[in-house]
């Protein structure tokens, strides 16, 4: 057991919000208020850019209720930001973590956000002041590395799964009239979110019919084929595709290669959205009318669609993370290390912090199909136990037909 | 009392699809196996179009499961369509009404599927064959005239309201970095849904900004105006527009009349979404960054944000209108008559089929504030008992500053 340090925590919220942040906030405080030697819970008012105007938020002071409710509130209640830190800002931390006694650092976010923790506790170490730093991990993107998934994934997941079944039987309704459906889901370079589209699917004919992911960027030949063969199937064809999709030929993403892609008045090509300029390929070389959804921001904003599982443990892991540094831990990220997939069960681990920042976690080929347009099943086995619990059951009529009619 | 009319239902719906068009269908199957004259329930496959080739699917064969499922599965489980009848199909129709002893129709839809209803019941009375023909609404645009709202209204209307909130906070929280953010509501000449938006709002910097509906064109200067000084407030700005928002000078819709907008190889202006446009304009003449959301078809269709007192009512229309039928009604369309609005009550009207497809209903200017860019109060009480019980409560956190800090 460490000695105890006596101090305050300062927490931060970084990068994009998710519907899951704000319950591992919750995890911080409600666990440092069980610890004597915590004396007080800063937060970071729009993460470290707040700080360096010393801009802190009294989190002992926020009653219990509102505590509470940040386990179902999305987005960084904080506040967040993208903010790189330059060469004299350590110094100037530093300096503020000794003038407010902070002797804990716990800094929610992503690859960025985990570096920064790093370099901010590498500096206190050489300065030889006792801070113990402990990372809380956090992105959608799911492209963290180090840890066997990140909170704020299975409610994006859900919400990317759930949507496909209900954009599906939208296009499965009134296909006849609007072809072919494409979904843009997030995920930049990796396309955890993305293939989490197949999970509501049951039948061979059901949507979504072909996903595509950053991991295998597509021939503009083989995309139109695709979708060419489904509709000659089926009628429709619903499509779900990562926003940072790049095309195999050209190495570049998706919206400045096209052959339809809009010109401005420059003679500049304009970067659309993927699904944007899917949607108009589709309709200038197969001439069959295509439309997109963008949920956008709103995908990893939804608290309806929120996973239960993701709440609790974007909750826990900010718990164990004060436990973890109370403990005496420095210079770690607190990861998830699953310990079984069925039934499932996640315990924590601890990952230095300077490898916590390394490359991004794509999605490994075994989780994509052959032809680079569908998820295999590897990666449902993944998934399905993050999104928390069986997805909508939306029923089908039973093709009983009419006797005497068109269809017998 | 009319004399007992045995024969079959035919029953279909048609247009876009909603989260509560199926509640509609299992009320006309519930309420007809409480008649012994109706002998059948026939589905039309995709509408009026696959009536034509005689498909049909027996609905009373349906499980009862099915049925329940019906309440709470989005989308059109019979298929729809958008199929203009030419003039032969109106002889082919009534000679398979007569061939399927079909005695009664429903028909659930918008503007156009009252059309149809009301030209085929006319033909049946040229004709003499006794036909009763009661119309059930449906759409999310709202813009029937004849009732006071229309099924499938209340839950997109609860999801742009519910998803304007969730955006929002993501936008407060990472405004910094994303400064404005445009949301894309449907409802093509129509601001109801747009309008909705609002609904989730208590204090006067809560996003959203600024709304803008169709009712009321925009000028470049003054929407390129409201956005400036929202940003120069809070450092960000929410918005939420219609995408069938049009342009004061020109008349035009917005995508055709931006100067930023995309010009196509031959010159051509290429039509984005509005949202899209909007963000271009934002960007090259405000220079603020500027992204957008757009839910599509997902907001029609999400059933963990549907309406309660929606889907209830669209189940309970769709029964109504068989039992007018029943009584010997016929010519009609059911329409919904609010009694009450606080506490909200409201029951069923029958408004003649010729009147139900007239002009489309807009927002009434009283609706809309002076300055076009936000709606009002009496918008507010009409819509709020529509969307079914309160909205998400989300906590912000009290501004409780550490004292010593930047913010005093």
């Amino acid at each position: 057991m460490a000695t105890a340090l006596k101090g305050n925590i300062a927490v931060g919220q970084s990068g994009g919000p998710t519907a899951v942040i704000n319950s591992s906030l919750a995890g911080v405080i409600e666990e440092a208020r069980k610890h004597s030697e915590i004396t007080g819970v800063y937060g970071m008012w729009h993460g470290i850019q707040g700080f360096l105007k010393e801009e802190l938020i009294d989190l002992y002071a926020q009653p219990a209720e509102i505590v509470q409710g940040l386990k179902r509130t999305p987005s960084a209640a904080l506040g967040s930001c993208r903010y790189k830190l330059k060469d004299g800002d350590y110094e100037r931390i530093l300096n503020l973590f000794k003038q407010y006694n902070i002797r804990y650092f716990h800094y929610i976010g992503g690859n960025d956000s985990q570096d920064t923790s790093n370099r901010i506790s590498k500096m206190a170490q050489e300065q030889g002041y006792e801070l113990r730093v402990i990372g809380v991990p956090k992105t959608i993107d799911n492209d963290l590395s180090a840890t066997d998934h990140c909170p704020g994934y299975g409610s994006v997941a859900r919400y990317i799964a759930v949507s496909t079944q209900e954009m599906g039987k939208d296009t499965e309704a009134i296909g006849l009239v609007d072809n072919v459906k494409i979904l843009e889901a997030m995920g930049r370079n990796a396309g955890w979110i993305t293939a989490a589209a197949m999970l509501g699917k049951k039948d061979e004919d059901d949507p979504p019919h072909l996903i595509y992911v950053p991991e295998r960027p597509i021939t503009w030949d083989g995309f139109l084929g695709d979708v060419q063969r489904v509709y000659d199937r089926l009628g429709y064809c619903v499509i779900v595709v990562c926003e940072g999709l790049t095309d195999a030929d050209t190495g570049e993403p998706i919206t400045a290669s096209a052959s339809a892609v809009d010109v401005d008045s420059f003679g500049h090509k304009q970067m659309g959205g993927v699904a944007d300029t899917l949607c108009k390929e589709i309709a200038a070389r197969l001439k069959i009318k295509a439309r997109y959804d963008k949920p956008g921001t709103i995908q990893r904003m939804s608290m309806a669609l929120a996973s239960t599982v993701d709440l609790e443990e974007a909750c826990m892991i900010g718990a164990q993370a004060v436990r973890e540094a109370v403990s005496g831990k420095t210079d770690f990220m607190v990861s998830f290390v699953r310990e079984s997939n069925d039934p499932y069960r996640c315990g924590t681990g601890l990952v230095p912090l300077s490898d916590a920042a390394l490359a991004e976690k794509k999605l490994p080929s075994d989780y994509i199909n052959e032809a680079g347009n569908f998820p295999t099943e590897r990666f449902a086995e993944y998934a399905r136990p993050l999104i928390g619990g069986p997805l909508p059951e939306y029923v089908k009529l039973k093709r009983v037909w009419v006797p005497g009619g068109g269809r017998r």
